[in-house]
């Protein structure tokens, strides 16, 4: 950067969001450009993640971490340039994934930054596939799910960056894999680029039917995304001593209470008890040792380098697009990992 | 036995029963006494085990095990006294396990037959806490729950042969045990006689109010043998790392369809991915090996020998009182292990 840049855009919480977010939710900000300090360096967001947890750092209740204060900058993982640096081992040019929320620009002394390198060739994988959601595919899957050969995989949300690679990872360890996913395109991409044996669409009025019918032994690992429908349909299928790691529940994220019954509670503890489930809600950053960590990069890099797995981003362009494509999101709209493309 | 009997009372499965068995569910049926064959005996039932699994048999879907076929003697864990035997190993005067169900006699080639001796000290012990409900504390609470010291505790239904020795193993492994209980007479007996730290009536108006607070450091183990208001009471309270072993769901077994709403699915699944709870089914019988059994038979016989681990039983007389009686430990009109002396 020749010229230093004056002006920092930044989304702070607004109010909190009773149901989806809306116009009200975030604020749009222009600031000055923070000038890092020593043992300090300026970022510059080139990509932001947007995830679904975000939606429960929104509301003031106990839930993943701290919840976002109003005011404070809308948190989030994003792929930065290093702009300007005081801090040894970074330099101007660097490229690093950092947690430096939904805005241009930002100050770190670099606690919890990974480096990028100079030229990493695809620097916003670093959000998806080889990052968060990548990781907490492989260790859900592989550490809580246990999937043997021979067994029957599902998993919703099956086009977006976690169900994909949820798969692909079960197709590799030898598993029948039935995604779930909204709509002919998505699922085609689920069985043809991605390898699925079946994907089923979820807006089809005989859903729970055909799911049945793609699973004829039962179900061994339900990979938990979605909540909802999907899972009170997969609830009959289970089989005895099957598994179920619990990674998110997307289609509930803007409940403002419990919903209209009937009450599913005695189905979803009743089968736990008759199937002897095993089910284990998970965190991907508080539930597995640095050793987990170590084991997904590795076998990642090389099923990516192998062209074993495949990975979709959907990109949106722009920093003001975010709260928009963050709906989109919650909304099943997406299709593929969702990034807003910020510099 | 001088004579030899010569009239079996039995209650076969006469119907389906859709909610609470009624009196058109079981039927009283007289026939003569079997004759045992080469290498089979005639047993005598002393006591009958009446316990919550029994309604699922009732049911005709996927459940614990096969259900009872119309017509077919009601299953159940009795002990039995040798009346006649062609059997090498009992012989007349023995006491033994078994598995004849609601009946006076049974003729038994020795299947899953469990020698007690000629004069054991308290038979019907076998049937709870030296049986199977003990055992299903002892390892769903320590090879489940695994509870640290220090660590709260909740299990409901805490008069019964379950959830009382749940609460007394606990104790013993240094935790913070807090019962639920119907009415002050029995929540009395739990933190009176049974030690637990406190005891809450579940049919108090506040009860949940009541159950957070006898919790102020939250909730570690849950053992699920309700389900219903005392799950939802205890999702709010649950820690982040909780453990919940299922071992039944017993307010629910009566339900003909899903109840009204609200749908509690949110909450269970929510809590379960934000306090990254292990929620885990169980039947005693398929899930642990051996080793675990013989663990327990070591160390609750130790245990009730110094005197460690108090029991209580609820006794009811004659074959003819048991349907009644199985409704009423339904309901929880029980208080402490509901056996029938038949003999």
């Amino acid at each position: 950067m020749s010229q230093r840049p004056e002006v920092n855009r930044r989304f702070v919480l607004a109010e909190r969001p009773n149901g989806p977010p809306d116009e009200n939710t975030l604020r749009l900000e222009e600031t000055g450009v923070p000038r890092p300090g020593d043992a300090q360096m300026l970022l510059r967001t080139e990509y932001l993640s947007l995830d679904p947890y975000m939606r429960g750092r929104m509301n003031d209740a106990k839930s993943y971490a701290t919840p976002v204060a109003i005011g404070e900058v809308m948190t989030g993982q994003v792929v930065a340039e290093v702009v300007e640096s005081n801090l040894d081992g970074f330099a101007p040019g660097d490229h690093v994934l950092a947690a430096s929320g939904w805005q241009d620009y930002a100050v770190s002394d670099g606690t919890g930054v990974m480096p990028l390198g100079t030229a990493p060739e695809n620097p916003s994988w670093a959000l998806g596939i080889l990052g968060m959601p990548g990781y907490t595919a492989y260790a859900g899957l592989l550490k809580i799910g246990r999937p043997k050969p021979g067994e029957t995989v599902v998993v919703a949300a099956a086009s977006g960056p976690v169900g994909a690679t949820v798969g692909q990872i079960a197709r590799l360890k030898g598993c029948r894999v039935v995604g779930v996913a909204g709509g002919a395109e998505k699922c085609a991409h689920v069985t043809g680029t991605l390898g699925f044996d079946a994907c089923i669409d979820h807006r089809a009025e005989d859903f729970a039917a055909r799911l049945a019918a793609a699973c004829p032994d039962g179900i061994d690992v339900y990979f938990e995304n979605v909540g909802g429908k999907v899972l009170y349909a997969v609830l009959p299928l289970l089989n005895p001593f099957s598994r179920m790691p619990v990674c998110g529940v997307v289609s509930w994220y803007n409940l403002a209470g419990l919903p209209e019954g009937p009450d599913h509670g005695p189905a979803i503890m009743g089968t736990i008890l008759r199937m002897k489930v095993k089910v284990e809600g998970f965190i991907i950053f508080d539930s597995f040792p640095q050793s987990v960590y170590e084991e997904f990069r590795a076998d990642m890099t090389g099923w990516i380098a192998e062209g074993r797995v495949q990975y979709k981003e959907h990109v949106v362009e722009g920093l003001e697009a975010a709260p928009a494509a963050f709906n989109d999101l919650l909304a099943g709209r997406n299709f593929g990992k969702m990034v807003v493309k910020v510099a």
